[in-house]
């Protein structure tokens, strides 16, 4: 069975000495001291290891179950989401006028974290119902605030969102859910909505659902759609439940992964709903909800590659087999633990070198989400609206990798459910595919993102490089091992850049064509930069006389390691991106 | 669910107009003309799609079960594995002496992987039985062949192969199987093995293990180690079945994916063997079985390459999604087909390009296996021992990425079991460990078979890519799209070998921890080399006034597409490789 021991030590470092977030001038960040924020993570870290890792291998195997219309969610669960509620986790960063925490998303990001590690498709649950808050907060009518925020904060109720139908995913102008004005000002929701997460369970007294609509005779396509809520039961207005909905889940998906999470076919038949925000506005109001919701899957890639790193570590220190081959580490042992070969080092190390590096990655992204929603900041909003497919798209690739390469550590014992590690691998799998496919992030990345504002954002990233790697120069170590293949790296970013704006323009499938390695490629470099900084952080610590020398040099022998062993692949991205749409475009469709 | 088209013309593709085999003087060679491999090709693909691949599902979904120490294997597989020896194709490569089809080996390769694309779970029974009887054709006893041979030949009975143990998989010298010598030359065997793919089923009438085990006072490690014969039904002198011998199955393994596979832990309680082959040579016995046993398995990854691909296919041309951004395809629909998407089309590249290249890879390997096997041909010999881990090691790892990304083709689809996309992952995902880790595989290539001979095999493959490209010196399109590439490749894996000769021999570290990155820069020179040898051979074929140009055109194009987009790689692995030991060896194992 896996074990999960939370970060804190870890997630502490990066806040406080890379990120070094009480010293920021970012509302609210002046709270977020290192005993503050030391006591918080404890306390989730000791609920994510105590009460919802134990339950990871419950929910694969049990899963969940659909009888009479109502689902139950594994054994266990309702409770550990009632632990969770009472605790206040759920509104840690929400609005205070509601009864939320009032903390940075920062904060939240890390909790969540820890919750994301010990049992994904739990937290999944609890990832949604926070989404779901985040949309009527930013979208809904005061009054619609009033009547759904405190519940979906406490979690005594939970949130779900319904974008994909049968026929459309990923081109929601497709939809055919209808949404027929009523005379009280309501609506009747009719259509099929499939693939709901959280859809219908057991975990709260309602289920919240925010949903894509269309109303008769607006605009086609995209432009016609708009956002609905609909509650379970409909709620009156003494704030206490009355009728049930007629809103009902069809039917759960058996799937290869996050058994936990009730995945739902949900059928809308004259349900009642209430606009949320303007009438054909729906998509607006969805995408502001998008970085924080991508930023979240973000964090599934990175987080399971975490405690899959974690198990295949104990593997690898336990384990005999074999001797290294420069003189025998374990003389009394038949064997030498098999974390002295090479190969299972380089193994180990790209898992390590993903998860603290994404950990990084998506802690900075959550800092910009804080800066644009706390101060205003265009210039952060830019930049992570930029960054944010690429998080999205790398971290869930290489998280997902990692986890099969933990699996890998074991042998034959990681392909066996005993082990739990399968399990990682499956559920990692899906933060690929949902909150928008790795290829549709390319695409947004590619398509939208880089050429906004003439390119402004990642001008400023590239800035960012430039800066660090000057601040820096003297500094021989971080020189050869982080700046010299930091610079070189980004130097293939802009090359790459520069491709797509010559050739894309001549053909956009020049650009289309590269847009996953363009992804890929970004994501190396911000990554590197990320382990650059990490590098800076921890030799300024050992600088001041830091007792703890073991933890600051493996960050910095992890980062070295990033940067000698990962980021080598932008040469390999740049060179596909520049063979162009040709090679991708010219076989006929009939002749695949 | 999906479906399987046996790729029948690809394989005669590769037969008739690459390897060019009724043109071989290696024996046995000269009876595979087109229209004979055709025939059995096409009768091999009938019993795959219509017998083999109906099973998938219910195999995976049904499992195997133990009960009173018997496991029943899913429903159908039974009936199909009697179809499969009725049609003589168990030992379809078999010695005729014993009532083998006498075949070479090539055919039973392209036949095994038509069997392994429907199903897997099943083809490994019919794997291990083959393997089974091939080691006891070359080193069990006139005695031993007469007794076992013509039955497994036959499929009346099966077999397994025991090597690993609970404390041990890839460093075998710890087994403590033991076999104690009885007065009348047979061996008591006592101990237990784990992980015995067939260990117990309801195939056959009988289970021939070979077994390893060693006998006491013999030496240390693996020099002690000897090979035995036990059957699970000791045969009695006219060959009917006696006593029911003292091994049974404890346990069967729950896994992550070949459910309808017996995975079985198997105790030997003072069973009945006899020593195959000498005394203490049991390792070497296992070894010239391996050639053999890894071509197998690096089939198994591009197997489930193909038909992944061919289900990601189907799903990409039917499903409406988009606009093609250049210009609409399909006007009267809501939405072009995805597979007018760049992004959707380099994915389906990458799994055609791997799945095919990956199949000439294997041919090759098989046509150099019997040479070495029917013409004593020490060369062949040598060459394929040299690109055995390659092919294993390369082809599971990219076989199994090409099945996550046929996965991703169908988006939210690709998760459900419903699609049955997500098995062939999980199914694929086992080929990277067993017979040997592909970390295994990579210190067997860099550790053991670059430096032999004095490298001799590997500068043969060198020559060879040279010579190609030097005979196709004046075909300008073979230059820029194939032969340029492949020049370059092949430069980067020169680079990286003499590295390890210079760097290795200061510190062997610098060789073992860019093994695995050596072994996957080789895989896509070989894979490359394949590449060009296929274009050529089509371009010859339009040259000649070939009908099929679609044909023809997408083997070059899909070439083109791997050259460009995939053989880029091997400049990221020598980049891995030339940075050497240090930023894998320097953190301190306690400190990861």
């Amino acid at each position: 069975m896996p074990t999960f021991t939370p970060p804190v030590k870890d997630i502490q470092f990066l806040l406080h000495e890379v990120l070094k977030v009480s010293e920021s001038d970012t509302p609210g960040y002046d709270e977020l001291e290192a005993d503050f924020t030391g006591a918080v993570l404890e306390e989730a870290g000791k609920i994510a290891a105590n009460v919802l890792q134990p339950l990871n291998t419950v929910g694969d195997e049990e899963g969940c179950t659909l009888e009479n219309g109502v689902v139950r969610t594994p054994k266990g669960f309702k409770e550990a989401f009632a632990t969770l509620a009472e605790g206040g986790w759920m509104g840690l960063d929400c609005d205070p006028e509601y009864g939320g925490q009032g903390m940075p998303h920062l904060l939240n990001t890390a909790t969540g974290e820890m919750f994301s590690s010990a049992n994904m498709a739990f937290q999944m649950y609890v990832g949604l119902t926070h989404g779901a808050a985040s949309a009527l907060h930013e979208h809904g009518s005061d009054e619609q605030k009033a009547t759904y925020l405190p519940k979906l904060y406490s979690g005594e109720w939970t949130g779900t969102m319904n974008l994909t139908e049968p026929h459309c995913g990923t081109d929601l102008g497709l939809i055919r859910t209808k949404a027929e004005p009523q005379d009280d000002g309501s609506y009747k929701i009719s259509g099929q909505k499939i693939w709901i997460s959280g859809g219908e369970n057991d975990l709260g007294k309602n289920i919240v659902h925010l949903v894509l609509a269309k109303i008769p005779n607006g605009p086609d396509g995209v432009k016609g759609i708009s956002l609905f809520v609909v509650p379970k039961f409909l709620v009156n207005e003494d704030g206490s439940l009355g009728d049930r909905n007629a809103v009902t889940c069809g039917g759960l998906e058996s799937k290869m992964g996050i058994h936990g999470n009730s995945t739902c076919v949900m059928n809308y038949d004259g349900a009642t709903g209430w606009l949320v925000g303007e009438m054909h506005k729906g998509m607006r109001a969805m995408f502001t909800m998008m970085n924080e919701a991508r930023l979240s899957v973000a964090l599934q890639g990175y987080a399971q590659a975490e405690v899959a790193y974690q198990n295949a570590l104990g593997f690898a220190r336990d384990r005999l087999q074999g001797r290294d081959v420069t003189g025998t580490k374990n003389p009394n042992g038949t064997a030498d633990p098999i974390i002295v070969h090479p190969d299972v080092r380089r193994n180990l190390l790209d898992q390590k070198s993903i998860a603290e590096g994404g950990r990084a990655l998506v802690y900075w992204g959550a800092t910009m989400i804080d800066r644009s929603q706390r101060a205003d900041d265009k210039d952060a909003e830019a930049m992570i609206s930029l960054l944010i497919p690429v998080m999205k798209g790398f971290l869930t690739d290489k998280g997902f990798e990692a986890t099969v390469l933990a699996q890998q550590t074991l042998g034959g014992s990681g392909f066996t459910k005993e082990w739990g590690m399968e399990q990682f691998v499956r559920d990692a799998r899906i933060a690929m595919i949902y909150e928008g496919t790795n290829g549709i992030q390319s695409l947004d990345l590619v398509g939208r993102k880089l050429g906004q504002d003439g390119g402004k954002a990642i001008m400023a990233f590239f800035e960012m490089v430039k800066s660090f790697i000057k601040e820096n120069d003297g500094n021989d170590t971080l020189k050869a091992q982080f700046l010299d293949p930091l610079k070189a790296a980004s130097k293939d970013l802009q090359t790459a850049a520069m491709y797509f704006m010559s050739d894309g323009l001549k053909n956009p499938n020049n650009a289309l064509a590269g847009s996953y390695d363009f992804m890929h490629l970004f994501g190396h470099v911000a990554t590197g930069l990320m382990w650059a900084q990490m590098a800076k952080a921890a030799q300024d610590a050992l600088a001041n006389g830091a007792t703890d020398t073991a933890f600051y040099t493996a960050k910095i022998e992890t980062g070295r390691f990033y940067m000698a062993r990962q980021l080598p692949m932008t040469s390999t991205h740049l060179a596909r991106i520049q063979s162009g749409a040709d090679p991708v475009m010219t076989l006929e469709a009939a002749n695949f």
